[in-house]
């Protein structure tokens, strides 16, 4: 076949025949919905350990099949991601490792990577393409209902190839990624941990963390916090409303990274006390100007929005 | 006169003859654009000592006249306004003084009441009643571009009557502020300073922290944090690019209140580091899960968008 010959069949078919869908929450629902714009699988079938979540994705009609038992999804899958959270990746992937059918590409989309390595990589069979993947894309809802198509366009995927990784399958996932939207970047799994330790993690469990202090105390009512929220704190409740599963496990498997960045974060913090304690002006004038460029540059680089207050209404 | 003449009337005549806002920055700017929409001033005068400020407020048309000297601005005028950083309320309070009107209504919008009330009162003239205020509003812009007339809707207005308050002044006030689309509530300036202490300036804080935290790893560079920014970092970025001379003040001037809850952060941030490192998952779910409600209720009281990620594109 020359090459247009070659596009118009790619034009026809889907890019994979057969895609399997382990975890139907927000990025597995998102997973069904691009697939579905982008005819990138001929057959999608989901699987959930959850009664009510398969049915409710049946109601969506976000697959061609549903399964309760992960195993029944991935046989004759191409591609198969897994969509869980990374406490619950090992006995997914030893659940599913006799069902997998050579030649497939595995994936994931957990926001550790390296101990999703440490807890698949002992199930994967011969023959078949495990790359650790992880979409930067997210929103604080959770279940089926959260997905939508979008979700991934224009934010970056990160996979962290082993090192006897195939280049033709990682070169069909990296193109599986783009046809969603997403920029693809690659690293070693234990650089994107301390990464996403500070641009997610660290995040998440200081907008827990505050939520938490600010519930607790005793002279301001719940209801005052909540009323006057709007000066800030209501920001930040928004990362905290996020799956308390999900988040759950990340902490329990980034724990080096995160403990590393949470202690340089006290430190500075406890600069920031000594510097209000002693009343010390121009240095927190030159810290807190400084800012505006990074929160400029995440706008110039399309990873926000530069309306006013998120341009909320 | 009769009710149904006194209605006529007011629906012709503006709230106030005449209206002072000395800073014409993101709040300064708000009042007047919902000013005129509401038509609560037959004049605006505006002050800023920033020349290229009042040139600008001048293009846009905000005022009807412009100073650069605040005492001259508020010769005349029965409400003023003080929408300048707190560190500077006294030195502004102390200026204008001569030239306040008799019976004239002295207000200011400044994030921290405490110190208002201990540097303004010293200045106040016998018979201009001096009333506290805060709208709960804001974005993270500044200057006189930045202001919209639908800032105040919805949002809370927190005013902080001194024992002596009049009566009849402090009713016109809460008037003037409904009018703008606000709810009022009155309460003591020093629980005031703690309550916002929680909503606003803590958060601030933490965000200013954690973005130089971020800034500041050797192992992670900055290109890295902005393009992976959508984890969750990309939020904390919004308000630390927030007026650094406005917040410098508000640390300054609420360090009590701040240091107070900071040190409650660091302890509830301690538990939870502890709780990482021995692996407490179950502490940690019990945490995390509790946050969403407060979330819900945010929302539920019209303080935050409903729409995942802030509704933001």
């Amino acid at each position: 076949m020359n090459d247009a010959a070659n596009k118009a069949n790619a034009e026809q078919r889907p890019m994979f025949d057969h895609v399997a869908l382990i975890g139907l929450g927000l990025i597995g629902s998102s997973l069904a919905h691009v697939m579905r714009r982008e005819n990138l699988a001929g057959h999608i079938a989901g699987a959930t350990r959850s009664e009510p979540t398969l049915k409710r994705a049946g109601e969506l009609g976000l697959c061609d099949s549903y399964h309760l038992d992960a195993a029944e999804a991935v046989k004759g899958a191409d591609l198969v991601f897994l969509n869980v959270p990374v406490g619950a990746m090992g006995p997914v992937a030893e659940r599913i490792a006799g069902a997998l059918k050579p030649g497939a590409i595995l994936t994931d989309v957990g926001s550790v990577k390296g101990s999703v390595i440490r807890d698949v990589s002992p199930h994967v069979p011969e023959g078949v393409h495990f790359i650790p993947g992880h979409p930067i894309a997210g929103t604080e809802q959770s279940g089926p209902d959260a997905g939508f198509a979008e979700l991934f366009e224009n934010r970056w995927c990160i996979l962290t190839p082993l090192e006897n990784t195939d280049e033709g399958a990682l070169e069909r996932l990296i193109a599986f990624w783009e046809a969603t939207g997403a920029h693809v970047d690659t690293m070693a799994a234990e650089h994107h941990d301390l990464v996403l330790g500070i641009t997610s993690h660290l995040p998440h469990l200081i907008a827990y963390n505050i939520v938490a202090t600010a519930a607790d105390l005793e002279d301001v009512t719940e209801s005052e916090v909540i009323k006057y929220s709007a000066g800030g704190f209501r920001d930040f409740t928004r990362l905290a409303a996020s799956d308390p599963v999900m988040w759950r496990d990340v902490f329990l498997n980034n724990r080096e990274a995160v403990l590393e960045l949470l202690g340089r974060f006290m430190e500075d913090l406890s600069a920031l006390q000594r510097a209000i304690r002693w009343g010390e002006g121009e240095k927190l004038y030159e810290l807190f100007k400084r800012s505006r460029r990074i929160r400029r540059e995440i706008i110039e680089a399309g990873q926000d929005t530069p309306a006013p207050g998120f341009g909320r209404r």
